[in-house]
This record gives structure tokens, sequence and C-alpha cells, in this order.
């Protein structure tokens, strides 16, 4: 048989052995398991999340993972789904910046859940994760960016090959079985982009994650899919209405780590919106703390797509804010921060935050680079200042650094009533690699009885 | 807001009386659920269906949900999706001939698993079952022919919409509720045509009705969805490639059914098949039953479907005989059936039925209409007869009769070694209607203990 996507991936996944795992790519396993988990804390007490967490429980079985901030574990499954959407709730997860995929959520929670209940040693975890996240960015980068475009929500659609890939690792599948699991994962694939401020939307990102690990558990007990189920005539891309570049998903596998790509939010809001804000928080520490009143104009300049997704006055729900320019330069005017607080329910009635907003004028500058941005304030005793932020803050060319990364996880423990939690959870992140099981990590993510 | 395909389904949906389905359509969902469960019984044995249900067993809550053939019930979940891969496992479930779409498998499994656990009455399954079936066969319409030739398998990525809309109105969700049902549905559709030989396939048809149900729960529990989930510009139908027609889901609701199109296959294979099998027996009969050895020659003449889809002399695997000319010729020349034993593993290896498959000829006869076949066969005297069948038995023109769907059922419940239980559930299902609850016709489908 000749080599196919599903063929060359299954050959990679089932011979790679963690020793072979440069030490950077590793580091940033590290990192995305760091973030991911604190963005899962912060969500918890979402009603959202609690919903969906009842609905599954009653079709829950025997109870072996955690769900990150409950008390009561569920099947691995049902725990894989609800962690999944905790991560995402917020859009404060990780983002692959090429194909705008959030890796962790689909992935991170299935290999978790399964090596919870398996007794598997973090090394096997962040390895899983780190395979999973390869080929979910890998996929996504042979059908980007016409899969997004046309309607799928490539985070659920592409996740679902992640998670289906780690746990196949994760169960010591050969070469033949991670296809297999590969090609019952593309026959599950879902999610659109139509339902994305819904909560179907976040049904399709928990799903990738549930049906992932399905699908490794379904090849393991011996069910198979066609060898060319992602790029063949009538197989995934060509379904979904591309014409996958092939090359993407097979070339320089173990070579060039697409997982080492990651980048990381130091804010809950759309990416584009992130140098708004630094520019901001600058500006604010520059003109010494002014206050709010003072500010009597506020002009912020970017490109097209700035303008596209965020020229919105009006903030008529919590995440109308999380793509508004006028509410993150707002925000980071009159409160010098923007955490998830700050685009909480309670930061749309705030009537002096109201009135900032309304003295937020957007402007195209079509000079300025994709993710750049240009804030210029004017206060009441005539003084103005001005400033350009070209890479946001948690960008390639400005990483968030470990430390940030630690900050953020407090802040996400705090969100979900468990800072009591959080150093030793950052410890038992960052020494994963060295423990005989994860029993200890998922015990500190789990909220005490009573 | 503007009417959109899903709310125009759920304003149908919610207000649809039982009292109002016309007593035409309610005989064809008393027919569809009595072919529906005997395909179930007839491959509870497989070790599709056996491997598939171990798998989820672990992963199965409160086991209130019969699994047909089985001892042990499992959750509503779970035993939706193994019922519904049983039902659909050996190309003998029913069709709605102008979407091919396989009806049944995705919506009755989760209608009778969610009436079963709630105990609702039989009415309630007969009603559900029939909206379901509308819902999924007027979404498929909207996007057929290009869909499935695009490389959807129609029966699952529609049957979804058909499980979460028959569970919808089960749980009595207002006109909103069953529109955000649909629009979760639409977030969870997939399965893919390259997978069809695989056991990736089985997975599609069984998470159909498995997250149909899913969606339906999720709805009632207060999760929503984009209005526009299936018609919208990044929505489902746009997504997966096809402009959607969409007054082919929305006119005549209510008026013109297309569950009461459904149709019923008499042999276990593929559809264009059944005239050359028709064909063939009438010659064995004409000719007196002839040895397979004094049969010199058997010429088949059929349309470009016909020759494209069937013309396989060699069969390997137990399903190419479902797909192969020479072969349904043959076993009814042969044996004087062509029943579910007829196109398993044992058929393949039988040396006289292969040297019969070897003297059959497939030829094309563009002036044949689509579905027919004319069978000639020479015998070694001399003799020779031939015979067109137009419309096979089963089609839209020689409906399977209800005494045929009586016998069918028996058959399939001796295949599946529950013969005893054959005329029982045979009335059980005639009755259902004026059933109080599903609970006896649900103990009848069970395997006892021991």
């Amino acid at each position: 048989m000749s080599e196919t996507a599903a063929s060359a991936l299954g050959r990679f996944i089932a011979g790679s052995g963690w020793g072979a795992i440069p030490a950077a790519v590793r580091a940033e396993g590290v990192r995305t398991l760091l973030n991911h988990l604190g963005c899962g804390l912060g969500s918890t007490d979402d009603p959202q999340v609690r919903r969906l967490a009842a609905v599954l429980r009653p079709f829950s079985g025997a109870a072996t993972a955690t769900v990150v901030g409950q008390v009561e574990r569920m099947d691995p499954m049902a725990a894989s789904f609800v962690n999944a959407v905790a991560a995402n709730l917020l859009d404060y997860d990780d983002t692959h910046l090429r194909t705008v995929i959030h890796p962790a959520a689909p992935v991170a929670p299935a290999v978790l859940a399964l090596a919870e209940t398996r007794g598997l040693p973090g090394s096997a975890v962040l390895h899983a994760l780190l395979l999973g996240m390869e080929v979910e960015c890998r996929i996504g980068n042979a059908v980007s960016p016409g899969h997004y475009d046309r309607g799928w929500h490539i985070t659920a659609t592409t996740g679902v090959f992640g998670a289906a890939a780690g746990c196949a690792k994760l169960l010591g599948l050969d070469a033949a079985g991670v296809a297999a699991a590969l090609g019952i994962a593309a026959s599950q694939s879902a999610g659109l982009v139509e339902n994305l401020p819904n909560g179907a939307k976040n049904v399709g990102v928990g799903n990738a994650a549930r049906n992932g690990l399905f699908a490794a558990l379904l090849a393991e007990a011996g069910c198979d899919a066609a060898a060319a189920s992602i790029e063949g005539r009538l197989g995934w891309a060509r379904a979904m209405g591309d014409e996958p570049r092939v090359e993407e998903i097979t070339e320089g596998l173990g070579e060039r780590w697409e997982a080492a790509r990651n980048t990381y939010k130091p804010y809950p809001a759309g990416i584009v919106f992130h140098a708004v804000i630094d520019a901001a928080l600058a500006l604010r520490e520059e003109l010494g703390g002014p206050a709010p009143a003072a500010i009597t104009a506020v002009e912020v300049a970017g490109d097209t797509l700035l303008l596209a997704r965020g020229d919105r006055g009006r903030v008529r729900i919590a995440g109308d804010q999380r793509v508004s320019i006028h509410h993150c330069a707002a925000i980071a005017l009159q409160r010098g921060r923007a955490g998830v607080a700050d685009f909480a329910e309670g930061a749309l009635t705030d009537p002096v935050l109201d009135a900032l907003r309304g003295r937020v004028r957007a402007v195209l500058d079509a000079s300025l680079p994709r993710g750049a941005a240009r804030v210029a304030v004017t206060l009441a005793d005539g003084r103005r200042a001005e400033t350009t932020v070209l890479h946001a803050r948690g960008s390639a060319e400005r990483p968030m650094s470990d430390a940030d990364l630690d900050a953020k996880f407090r802040d996400n423990a705090a969100l979900g009533g468990m800072a009591d939690r959080a150093e030793a959870a950052i410890a038992a992140v960052r020494s994963l690699a060295v423990a005989s099981d994860v029993s200890g990590l998922m015990a500190l993510l789990r909220r005490s009885a009573g």
C-alpha cells in the first residue's frame, strides 16, 4: 500500500521516542500544559461549564478522570469533554498563529484523562500532548486558510485528530493502529464557525477531545479506517472543501515542530487586540495614571483586520468586550490591567468605563502591519501622548516568559477559588516529566469536598 | 428575528400533534420501526457490533436503555450508538431513495433509548421517529446529490439532525429549544464516504444517533446555537460545500411527508442489484431450478450505474458480494434465495457458486432505466430464458407488503438467535401506538441472561 497522510503520521507517532524530542520542544509542552490548566481553572465556575457537566454526568461510566475545579471525577470521555470546554471558554487559551488553532484544548484533556485512568507516567503525557498538537497543527496547515474561511471551526475539526494521535500514542498502538485512529477521527471531525458565539461552539470543542479519545480506543480494539481518510478523493479534506497540501502534514516530521510554535495570551481578548492593550497600558504609565474623566480623546489606529474585527463602540454582552477596540483601550487606560474580570459582565455596566469607551475612536492606518496598533491619548490639561506597539506581549516575537505564565496561572487559580493550590500545581506541572504518574497533579486540580 | 431553516423546523416540530399525522404516514412509521429492529437483531452477533459495544461499556452511565440482542442495558447515549451501528451494518436497512439516506438507523435508537429511560408512551416514539426522519430527509433533499458526491456519508451527516429533532420532540422542547438542538447537531455532523468499507463508517452512523440525543439534552439544559446554523454563510451546508435549497427543508411541512417515502430491502445487497436478483429468481423458477453445473452462461444487462457499481467478477471479502452483479445473479440461480447468509463469509469459498459467478457476464444496455435489469440464462441442454425487471421488489413501485416485512423480521430474529421472540416482537411493534410505554417491546429485544 502506498504512503498516505495517515500512514506517514502513524509511522512517525508510533516510532517517536521521548528521548528524541528536543529540549526546547519539551519545554514548550510544559508551558502549553501550564497555560491550558490555568485557563480551565479560571472558568470552572462558569454557568456554561456547569451546564455541560450536568448534562453529561448521568452518562459517565467509571469515574476515573479529574474534572478541573470540580469535586467529583467523571469517566475519561466525559472529563475530556468538560475540561476541553472549560479551557477554551474565555478565548484565553493558546494559539497556533498560522492556523488560529487553539492546540491544547482538545488534546491535553484527552491525554490527561487517559493517563490518569491507566496510571501512565508524566513524560508519556507530555510526549502525547506534543505529538497530538503536532498532528492537529500540521493538518491545519495543510488546509489553511480556506478551511476556516469556509466555516469550519478549525480548533474542533483538527483537534479531534490531535486527541486521537495523542491517545493512540499513550495506548502504545503501532503505526497501523495510529493511522486507523486518525481515520476514525476523520469521520468524527465537526464544528462550525457560524456557531461561534453560541454554546454549540463549546460542544464542538468538547467533542474534539471526547471523540479523539474514542477514536484511539476504537482503533485499539481493532476498528479500522480507509487508508486515505484524510486526503482521499472522498476523504476529509476534499469533503470539507479543500485540496489539501499533504506535504505540510508529512514533511520534516520530527525535525520541524509546529507544536513548538505555540503562543500564549496575556489578556482574555481576541489576539489582534493585544497590541491595543499593550499600547494603552504603556500610555497610562507614561501619563502617570490619569483619572478616566481627565482623558478627553483616545485614537486607536490599526490595519484592516483590526478595524474589521474590533470597531465596536457599543458592547451589549460580555463577549463583545473581547473583540472591541474601544473596550480594550478603555479598560487598560482606566484600570491599568486587562484580566478576566475586566472582560466580565460587570464591566458592561460601569458608567465611568462606558463613558471612556465612548471617547475612543478607531481609525484605519494601512501602513501598520497585522497585529500592530498605534494609540494616542489626549488629556483635559492639553497633554498628549502616543505610542506604537508592533509586536504585542505573547506574540512569537515577544513570547510570554515562564514567570509570565506562572503569574497567569496564579490569577486563573484565584478566579477559580483555588489560589491556595497554585504554587503546588505550578511545581507539579514543571516537574511532570519526572513524575511516575499524573495522580499528584490531578489531585491538585480537584476542588475539595464540602 | 427572521425565519431560518432551524426556526421553521422548530416551530413545526414543537407544534406537531400525533393526532394530526395522517394514518398512512403513521403506518409507514410502524413499518420503518419493524424493519429497523429486525435489521438490528440480525447483526447483533457480528464481531464489529460486539467490539464497539465493548469499547463503550466502561463509558456507560446509568444503564436504562436496551441494546438490541444483548443481555445488559447501557446508558441511552451508548445504547443509541450500538443500536444504530447494528441496524445499518449489513446494508439491509431502509432507504430514502432520492437521497440514499438510511433514515431509521440514526433516529430510532435515540428516540427508543430516551423513551425507555423516561417512561414515555409508544405513540410518542412513533411520532418522534417520523418527525426525525422528516427532518433528516428534508435536509438531505436540500443538499443532494452534491453532498454525497463530495464525500459526505449522508446517513450520518443528516442523521444527527433527525435524532436531535426526534429527541427534542420527546423532551417536549418549545420551538426555540428544538431549533437550538438542530443547531447543536449541526456542529456535530460528520461522516465520510471514503471510510465506507471500514469500521470508521459504523462509528459515523453510531455517532449520529448518540450525538443527536446529546444535542437535544444540551438544548433542554439551555445550551444555544446560531439561528442560521444550517444555511448561514459560515453554517453547515456551505461549510460542507453546498448552497442549500432551503425551501426543500421548509415548504409543505406537515402536508408532504418525506418520511412516508421510505423503502425497505428484501435482500441485503446494494439497492441497484435488487432487480438482478429478482430476475434471476424468476428465471430459476421458469427453468425448473436447474443444477448450477447445467448453467453455461448468464448475461446481465443494466444501465451505467449498475455496471459502474457492480461489474465485479472477483469477490475477495464478504462485502464485495453485496455489490457484485456476478454474485447476486449466481446466488439467486444457485440457491433460489438471497438472504443474509448468502452474502456472508461462507459464500466466498463455495466452489460451485464460485464457478457459477465466473460464467456471469455484465453488459451495458443504456436503454434500460435506472434500477432495472435484464437477465438471460443459457443451459447446457440448449434451453435459454430471459426476463427483464423494471421495478425491483422493495422499490417505490413494488413496496414490501406488511407480510413481507414480517417475514424479513422473522428471518433476522432467527439470525440473531431470537426466533422464539419474533411473533411477540412483531405484535408489540404493530401495537406500539397504543402502548403506555416501550418497556414491553424493549424487553422482547433483549437476550435472556445465561
